[in-house]
């Protein structure tokens, strides 16, 4: 609750994210209702298996179902936090869980809201530095591949369409222009 | 609906968001339950006030009011698509209606999923070049200031959490990047 808000009514409680209609007081006074998301967050990966600083440094990106897109995105990992988890633990842990890998250093990049005009839900992206493998402990609806690519190709992927998630395509690009000194 | 769908079952339908908890048949067969926000997808557009490949060229920055997040964010232009509308027109529109502006040129950038796990939504990324002022027209829930800032100076606001908008960090990450030839 926010001090703009007049009063709240759940509609729904879920596993992932909760629904919320609220009446809302705005800047001039005015008052009005908005459908509101409820989400606790979540933390991103970018993978790097080497120095990202290098030439052409390589990453690993998730070739992922995902029922809401009707097929397969390609991702960097990612997922919800646990209650009283750490952005930074929950990154490192969807790694673990997801790619197998653990990683020599993790750094923040940045904190963005997914889609504020309906969800409360912030993304914390990480980027992964020297990853050494381990094994995968993918959850039982998780239906996902792991790739290899260049940084290269990762930013032709998101020129060409190929990237589709705004989370990956963010963490890299922000990674890319970071590397080249913005 | 998808091949996926065992059933679908609709919780809520809103004015902007719809929720539905379908049953779900996995790739591997197994079924489950996930909880989907339907949304009727959105349009962006990051506003060059001139040619976006000069140098540290100027672009327009809201700074909106955004309930969700309990305060105000740097963000582009931006709108959830009318029935029946195109996404370069409803991008046209909503830079028209929070600016006040008209673009010489409008291209496309890229279309994301903003957070697959749990939404349909996507979101259209375009790019204004050559902007001509006219008389804003914000919708009567919108609270919104227009700033005008350098590339240079919105790429700093990313790397400084200034910027806290996903599909703004990205737009403008992705017209940076465009830009130096990636």
């Amino acid at each position: 609750m926010s001090k703009a808000t007049l009063a709240t009514h759940r509609i729904f409680t879920g596993k992932v994210l909760s629904l919320d209609v609220d009446q809302v007081c705005f800047p001039d006074g005015s008052t009005g209702e908005l459908e509101i998301i409820r989400h606790p967050g979540a933390s991103a990966i970018v993978p790097f298996l080497s120095d990202p600083t290098g030439d052409d440094p390589q990453l690993l990106l998730l070739r992922q179902y995902r029922y809401a897109t009707d097929g397969y995105l390609y991702e960097i990992p990612a997922g919800k936090l646990d209650p009283g988890e750490s952005p930074s633990a929950c990154a490192a842990r969807e790694l673990r869980e997801e790619t197998g890998c653990t990683a020599a250093r993790i750094d923040h990049l940045c904190t963005t809201y997914t889609t504020p005009g309906f969800t409360d839900e912030q993304i914390h992206i990480f980027l992964a530095a020297g990853l050494t493998q381990g094994d995968a402990a993918t959850e039982t609806d998780e239906f996902l591949e792991v790739h290899t690519v260049t940084l290269s190709r990762a930013l032709a992927m998101i020129q060409q369409g190929e990237i589709r998630d705004a989370k990956t395509a963010l963490g890299i690009l922000y990674a890319a222009g970071f590397k080249a000194g913005y």
